[in-house]
């Protein structure tokens, strides 16, 4: 039996990541490869970090894509700043603080977990309790922006507490680069790693990361070698380090760097504050046709994030039937709820390309459609108008 | 100061990995990019999986693409199937069997050694040696074919002496997958790993695995927990698993994945054994020319590789200028020497799509060109013939 290549369906993509990639993202990955010691592409690699640091806001000398999905960048950080023994504090508000919490005790550091409510931002007075608890705590770690619920945290305020009681801050900016505001260097954040495929809107499997003085004072002050060869950053930075002489450590995945090139670039031109405006108009515009049709939102308004709107199933509606109808009959693809609240949400993300007012009023011609038609208690037929009006207000 | 859209020399690739890749390939990456739960997207992976086990020649289930470069391949071996204090018998002939060691230490196992000489196959009386004198080792690893030297070692043979001895073996095949013999089930390998920027001719990133029965149960009687979040086995095959529910585990690489499925279907057009043909008759021919010229050989002919050419630089002659005059003149790769072969050797790869004719010729030609010019001692306007008369025999 031949297998034969394979043409994937054209879909919009308003899921929680990967969003809709570009045709010139697309178009850079198709470029030829060259090797990955090759004095073009070493140019292209200074390159890359001065448009990370632009993304990220900061002076970072060590900013660089790992060679990896984002779950990789979280690692990076946590294998390298945690020693075996270290105590962690780890606010969790979702999926992904559960994951900080595996990756410390994978490290054999001891993680202290600061719970909140799924749905709302991280409580900065929790996290200071803790800290007074835990004096020894050399770490704190918290999910900016929870790609399992829309919410978002306030990260100068987190990283400003955990300073004060003698920690370096690991913040996982996966759903927020690019899409709303993170201000590295502003917030004084020590190790920060986040995705391509979300606001950025680059293909999935490479995770930018930054490390500031501090958090490298921590890696090169370490006793314990760090346990993964392959994250070593004291490994990895012979490679992407400052000086035109590189190291081999691996081998770059070069055509996933073309496409992050040109993604950054395309933010370059756009201005990254004009980014983040554009997510913010957008999800006005999706959150007046959600409303309008009686939809509820996870998250409260000011803890929301804009690029990824938690919505709950209504009673009484299949979850799976409907976003299985969107997929089949308009190509559209909505994230379902993850973890504890799988079943009971549907995340609609409106990152990076995929951000614009013709797929706000598509996804909300299609919600309409399709839960009017499964029999979802909705006000039909007012989504898009309300949508409109918020565009053109 | 804005950074313009980076667009790449066109290289020929004849190092030892990134391969030139075809056309086919990289339009497959510019294809759209679709979710990572895509109905479309999971049928996609279950022909990964099995296009991947035509390649590798296995039955085994447990056959995927790692979703990161070759090195982290080799890590999700070692961090799988090693637990702390486990002794692991490493066959070191070149710089990946250094690499080997680190990951085992890494994992909290101990290495034992065994040396044999850069540019010479592993030999299997020294490995079983070390298992006479280290009854307790659970676990054998080595590299088939070393991309630091091209040399290649009896993976069957030495598989066979590990198995005696109650090990379970561990092979590095990132150089031979697709270019020269790999046989994973008629030589009983437990563990493989490769890389896809080699004879695959697919973009780097991507580091296809397997491992048989007795390595899973190996790692699904670990008492220590895997060190590693995003290599977990038991995690990773909840979404790369058997059954058509899939559980998220991280973003998959999904347009390198594309690429990936391409490389793999212009494999099983051509006909693994008819591509393994064509990689040993480029050789011959490179060999003939190379000859003639008057270089030299780093590995004896019934050791060396078909895919990866070593050949020493002739006395008095400069490295690095003839590789820079190569790419800057011809815009041809050739690989430096690496650890301890550096600046001695240079490495000429003819690997997948980036072994033919036509790659064969215009090395030669610009390796007499350049030598020449640069001075080196070598019989000039021969080279071209000789493997011209090789190829036409």
């Amino acid at each position: 039996m031949t297998t034969k290549s394979f043409h994937p369906p054209q879909r919009i993509l308003l899921g929680p990541g990967p969003s809709d990639v570009s045709a010139r993202v697309l178009a850079a990955m198709a470029r030829p490869t060259i090797g990955h010691l090759d004095p073009a592409f070493v140019a292209m690699m200074d390159e890359l970090k001065t448009l990370l640091r632009y993304a990220f806001r900061t002076e970072n000398e060590l900013t660089m894509p790992v060679s990896a999905p984002g779950s990789a960048g979280m690692e990076t950080c946590f294998v390298n700043l945690v020693e075996p023994g270290d105590k962690v504090i780890v606010c969790q508000n979702g999926v992904f603080g559960g994951r900080m919490r595996e990756n410390v005790e994978r490290c054999g550091g001891v993680a202290v977990m600061v719970q909140d409510d799924w749905g709302r931002a991280v409580d900065p007075n929790k996290l200071e309790d803790a800290l007074k608890a835990n004096r020894d705590a050399r770490l704190v770690a918290f999910v900016q922006a929870e790609t399992s619920t829309g919410a978002v945290s306030d990260a100068r305020r987190l990283v400003e507490v955990a300073h004060r009681y003698d920690c370096l801050a690991i913040v996982d900016a996966v759903t927020s680069l690019g899409g709303s505001p993170l201000e590295v260097d502003g917030w004084g954040i020590d190790a920060v790693y986040s995705g391509t495929q979300k606001c950025l809107s680059c293909t999935p499997g490479l995770a930018p990361v930054s490390f500031g003085a501090r958090a490298r004072d921590r890696i090169k002050g370490r006793k314990a070698p760090v346990q993964s060869w392959f994250l070593d950053l004291n490994l990895v930075t012979g490679y992407w380090g400052g000086t035109s002489r590189r190291t081999y450590h691996h081998t770059a995945p070069i055509n996933a760097l073309y496409g992050l090139h040109e993604a950054l670039v395309m933010l370059q031109e756009e201005g990254l504050e004009n980014a983040w405006s554009r997510h913010r108009r957008n999800h006005l515009a999706l959150r007046a046709g959600l409303e309008s049709m009686g939809l509820r939102f996870v998250v409260p308004e000011e803890e929301r994030l804009p690029q990824l709107n938690a919505i709950r199933v209504p009673e009484g509606v299949d979850d799976a039937a409907v976003r299985g109808a969107l997929l089949k009959d308009y190509g559209l693809e909505i994230g379902a709820g993850l973890g504890a609240m799988a079943g009971q949400v549907w995340r609609i993300g409106l990152m990076g390309y995929a951000s614009n007012a013709r797929n706000v009023l598509c996804a909300l011609a299609a919600l309409d459609d399709v839960l009017g038609r499964l029999g979802a208690p909705i006000e039909r037929g007012v989504a898009v108008h309300a949508a409109q009006r918020t565009l053109t207000a």
